[in-house]
């Protein structure tokens, strides 16, 4: 049997991990990274630098993947993601059998909170099926939606209201917003909500030095929010964003 | 000018806190400690149990008050919470202008998440519409939703589908359930729903050497979990529990 751990390290800040991810990441013998395109360098920095600060002694190894690419394009958003997850899968199984001895511990390091909007637990699930035996421990962290919502000193929910989260694609659909965090919109869905009502707190890299927070009414700041995005992608090369949608009352 | 700070401690496990959170908690020259009937003896324990681990060296003063209660009947329930806020508000002002000094600083140690289903945050904007000049800063911490997953080792949501977190009481509208996690479920809503297509994962005490888990069709296993919470309930005099449901494909 091999262990596995998914470990959440939180959305930047080295400072915002778990004394229980620390603890799993002094078990590791070997960390994997895939990064994909032109956030792989500073992506990977940062996981090296989390891995300084809390195993100063080293010991353990390193391995780097170039990451299968997806078709952006696809017409079958989902069908398209499931051949990912397919071809990633054939890809940790191996690594798995390579790189972690029987009795020793591989590990990922995974921004944010395993269980949102993160496809390893998923692409782990594929690698038991295709008859690797793993035990698996997974260690939550904290998502950028907190940090997004700390920051702003802001509630995610009102009273007794529903939370949404979703993904930017999945934001025209909605027939009423309430509370709504979209995460993974790379074409700012929000610029196209024309609803007097709604409120945006905004915020990139968060956690980071480069951190950027903009909140307001979205008709009056969903201009400056654009703007900012398009700079800042063009100066880092890649952007990481979310943002909390609230109707007033 | 005084300093407050909103600490998300986790959902029970001591080591599920963050180092921010530890950094923060060893700022602080006082905490305020709330809660209500009779859990209100365990949850003082353990974040008692918190601060002896983080600040053995001591050095700091610990405010226990007694929560105003609120009207669980009422039939406007925003009505009633704004109203509980309120009072709550009224001595959160007194107990900070009587107990934090000019240049000290205050900090409120919260389950979970502060931005999720917590009322602090609100309450303390009450308390500085009325006029006193507090700085806050908020701490992000692990909510009960992300330690049910990792518990369960399940993703929150499936490939690009929305999450939905709702209190118990709002369960029932939802039209159509893809992933919904219900806090606050004094009521058991989930033994309402007839759907032979959904699965639940259900977590109590989550975090603590209490903890229970159960998982299956919904069908299948809600009678159990409802007996199960009894049981616990009876046991402890009190229950914290939280469920993922999930439409299988």
């Amino acid at each position: 049997m091999k262990d596995l751990l998914l470990i959440g390290i939180g959305p930047g800040d080295p400072r915002q991990i778990t004394y229980e991810a620390v603890e799993a990441l002094r078990r590791a013998s070997v960390f994997f990274v895939l990064d994909k395109g032109t956030q792989k360098d500073e992506l990977v920095r940062l996981r090296k630098a989390i891995l300084e600060r809390y195993r100063p002694e080293g010991g353990y190894r390193l391995v780097q993947l170039a990451d299968p690419s997806r078709d952006g394009q696809a017409a079958d958003y989902v069908g398209a993601v499931q051949d990912w997850h397919r071809q990633r899968a054939a890809l940790y199984a191996r690594m798995i059998e390579d790189e972690v001895a029987v009795g020793e511990t591989g590990a990922f390091l995974l921004w944010g909170e395993p269980g949102l909007y993160d496809s390893t637990l998923r692409i782990l699930d594929l690698v038991r099926e295709g008859g690797l035996a793993v035990r698996l421990q997974v260690v939550p962290g904290i998502s950028s939606v907190q940090a997004l919502a700390a920051r702003h000193q802001v509630p995610l929910n009102r009273i007794g209201e529903p939370l949404t989260v979703l993904p930017g694609r999945r934001l025209a659909e909605q027939a009423r917003i309430d509370n709504v965090v979209v995460m993974l919109d790379g074409q700012g869905a929000f610029a196209a909500l024309d609803d007097p009502d709604l409120i945006i707190y905004w915020g990139a890299y968060l956690g980071t030095a480069d951190e950027v927070l903009i909140a307001g009414p979205l008709q009056a700041v969903k201009a400056r929010i654009l703007q900012v995005r398009a700079q800042e992608r063009l100066r880092k090369g890649w952007i990481m964003d979310t943002y909390l949608l609230r109707r007033t009352l």
